[in-house]
């Protein structure tokens, strides 16, 4: 049966860049699993620290708060508690991920882009995601499980995409399951000011979505959309 | 019902080039058409310049060549005769192709790639069906028919990718039809030395189709391969 | 004294995308002037087309949006009916083009950028507003007025930006002139849809103005931006 | 009040490429900064070893250099002694600047490019200064003082740029501090073909700044500049 | 026996910019020749426009430079006189190019590279530069000679290099015939500027040379160059 | 003496990729060396580990295999055994790395490319070995012998080129030890496939050698090549 692996810098990530995925995937009935590598809570918790809140508490808030929206989107979580800001590539760290990998046996994986200006953590989050992907396919690579296929890679959007280089390859049609991104999203009350902001962008990868297929297919006004890079050739049998 | 429109520069490039993306679609049912702009009789039909024949004569041969491989393939084609080396832009020649858009309404496009330091004649063939696919889409352009919708455009690879800075995004599995390509491949005998070239390429990126699949899916050992780059952005509710 | 001049495709590009910079600089009191090469009457009216009007009359219309716009914007403008659909290059309209160069004597000088995959007329326009402001530069070139200086070229955004390789170096803060953008939006009643479309935009690059002036400089939760690509060197006596 | 911050991988660095910018600060009264994460003392001291100095020697004869040159230029120095060829980039390290850019809080940040294939202590240097201000951004990082605010950043001008992909989107004029520039060069007596040879190219840079700000400038004949890459998108409220 | 084809937008370009690689070449026995599309005198010769010469005494007294200059080095100079700013791409042109291509059967060829946004005439030399080479190949281009081979083709240094993405990937060495460069220099005198900047560049490409050949081969002191890119691939029996 | 150094990640890499090279410099009676940093034991040793061999048993095959073919080129062969997958990049293996450089003194360098998606460990040794040539360099670097001067490096072709954005600059025409080269791959019984495949894979390149250097030329019908992607600017005294 095909699942979904989300890896992820912070605890929040996910929710932004790839809630509409995880809900399409488990709206299907996969399985979609969220591993997040920290809580985010150095680098993306400045009200929390600003109210005077210690680095536990605001781990545990960030815990609740994803764990909130995972439950909305259907998919499974799991926190490596790795540190932010920065967070420490590792070959500990790599090996735990690819223990993931022999265990869920993602048929897609999703993570962030490479290059990211502002945020050095997403894409130290990326190279491990995708060395712990190439480890757990060598069989002589020692850990538990059968050796990984050669499942996709797509990377979800930052939040600059044009200054770290992100030219969207894949255009995912998320209507059917925007409710319930918004959902997930009114998760992390902390970030209020980003529930619009990401409906608005859903809205204008809506737009590319209508653009990019023609008005053949019927796409309705309110089309919402999620962006990607796909990181290898596609592999088909049939060009669509 | 779905179509493909390969717009060509010379008589014989979708042979080596789509063959298999064109025995594909049919054998799904599929209209394909094959507009060649020109019969590549000045350029790549050394042998039979060498052997004294006259410019009628070598398009004739040309001519007759490419009906018979898309006979094979079960395509319809068509040629504008518009001259080689050089082949020149021109706002007729758009025009024409814009018609054929209209009347076709292709839902996918295959063309070559927009940049070749070894043969001009192929980016100009490919910016002039990028250029009609736009004008074919604005209901104020003059011409009959519908409105085109926004089919994505595929670029088949050329002889030297590389050099070409053609990087594959789609690796299409033509095992299913390659006998039929290669039997294509037999109705243009004066370029005998093509036919293997063209099988160790379906080869070879039949190696990086199985590769890019992963081992689990459980291609077959002769995986045979077509390259191509996607242009615009893949639209599809679902990540795989 | 300064001067800015807009050089676009169609009657509606500078409203949308070029707006806030016009009035920031009719603001200050600088000359801003619009030179439309078409009026966009065949790929960007598809309403008018639909409902039946004449070329005539779609032109007509979209002139009377455009002058009102501009009104809007205290900004000049021409129209040199070039046609669209496609936008053609000729020697004859670059040396219009270097005229009003040397008319206007522009300090800045706004375009499209030089590549758009969904619109050719986009690209044809810039590489025609840059090549004649080189041959304005030309003593040598036979047209009234003295040779143009260096006036520095940047680029607006185009609709889908990352397909068209745009990478803004430069995010304007148009807080206190969008209102007038929105006004002169407006204008333009047949895309209405467009107005918010491009109201959200303008938060986005607002919220990167914010993002990438720092929180130190105190920019209003409303910022509203419009983001551009520099060409030339910037020149400068101070690093800031 | 502004400041400049300039992260250098060796004790020279911040002469040959930076000097011009950093006079031009202290000039109008800002507070500059050099940090020198090494002294240079292994890569960039090959006359000092073939005389047979000491390890020591070396180190010491370089901070005296160093200090010389920031005294003519009006800066601060400090140095972190980190070890050179290689610069090994560390999480000590990196927190270490991380502390300097709290206290400093500079509003202008200037450090190597990140590509240079002969020589990488320069990008280690760089990569270290870049994730240090990101993680100086950030409430959460345990460090004294306040959260810093986004200063922009640029790199300034190896010595192969063309190789180092290093393409100047900015040209400073540094005619009017040239003078000083010259005597801080002349503090490092070792490298005296240098002098000669940064003569030359900020001459040469100081054609491309008049031949970008256009002659109408009137910038004198002897204009001389230094090249930047901006890394960040310019924020401003006005085109120029 | 081999020899060179230099293809110049106007006059003065192969001095400046390959004079040494000309020297080089005649020095060798090589046969050297330069084919001048215009003479640079709309674009190029502003003094002689402020001095109030006319079209034809510009004409003529670039002719003479670039005569005397290709004497001093040796090579033999044709000019088509095809009008510059802007020297207009047309099949006729691109026939002439093709037809010395048949005559002079170059084993090198030199032109412009292919981006300059200072200059739009060098880049429409080197695409029919590269356009006429292409055709010269086919049996079935109807012109007298031969079909040409597959000569290599090198760009020549533009005057800002970076802005134009000019990536040296040749460094050519022309100590030993750097006083003939300077004195075909010297044949321009409209132009004295020039002699000391591409003197200094030939120095600083020098210095370039040294440091990229490694101190071990012992290049003298004064090395001077000139920087190429290599078009294609370098085909060699020895790495090196 | 001029020598060959090829720096490779795994046992085998040298002998798909660039055997043919190493072959050529002791046919021409240079030194080669080949220096592997791990046996490829894990990530490249599949069928081993499915035969249920122990790490210790598959590394003692690979040293055997390699050490023949290598025997069967003509080169020198050393493995410093830093283990795969991941191959770890550490301050110690450059150490010993720039040792190497020391003791060969080579006058060409060879290793893997900086970029592969599909293998980790090629670019984790690209980076060392360019690492450890930059410090060799340095007089200042604590290790015996003399500076190394300035070998040019050439990257060898990975799997999949256009992933790995291969694009070659130099052909190598290998077809006078093409023999000696099928004789090397028979060396590695274990992945008797590649012995097919990288013969098409010559045969392909011998293709483009024949291509590029033009008919005149004469190469023979069956020219065999490898590809290589320079680092350095070439340094010449002849354009060729």
């Amino acid at each position: 049966m095909s699942s979904l692996l989300v890896v992820s810098a912070h605890a929040g990530d996910f929710v932004w860049r790839a809630a509409g995925a995880i809900a399409l995937a488990t709206s299907r009935g996969q399985r979609a699993k969220v591993l997040c590598l920290s809580f985010g809570e150095r680098g993306e918790s400045a009200k929390a620290w600003r109210e005077g809140k210690t680095l536990e508490e605001i781990k545990s808030i960030r815990r609740g708060e994803a764990e909130s929206a995972a439950a909305v989107l259907g998919a499974d979580i799991e926190f490596l508690d790795a540190g932010d800001y920065p967070l420490r590539e590792s070959d500990e760290l790599v090996d735990r991920i690819v223990r993931i990998y022999r265990e869920v046996n993602p048929s897609v994986v999703l993570t962030h882009p490479l290059a990211d200006p502002y945020n050095g953590d997403h894409p130290a989050a990326a190279r491990m995601a995708l060395q712990a992907r190439v480890l757990a396919q060598a069989i002589g690579y020692d850990a538990p499980g059968e050796p990984l296929g050669a499942p996709p890679v797509f990377f979800f959007e930052p939040h600059q995409p044009e200054q770290c280089d992100f030219k969207p390859n894949v255009l995912l049609d998320i209507t059917a399951v925007f409710e319930t991104k918004r959902k997930a999203m009114e998760c992390l009350p902390a970030q209020q000011h980003m529930w619009d902001y990401y409906t608005d962008l859903a809205k204008r990868r809506g737009v590319q979505v209508k653009r990019n297929a023609g008005p053949n297919l019927g796409l309705p006004h309110n089309t919402m959309g999620e962006a990607y890079v796909r990181l290898y050739p596609q592999v088909t049998g049939e060009l669509a």
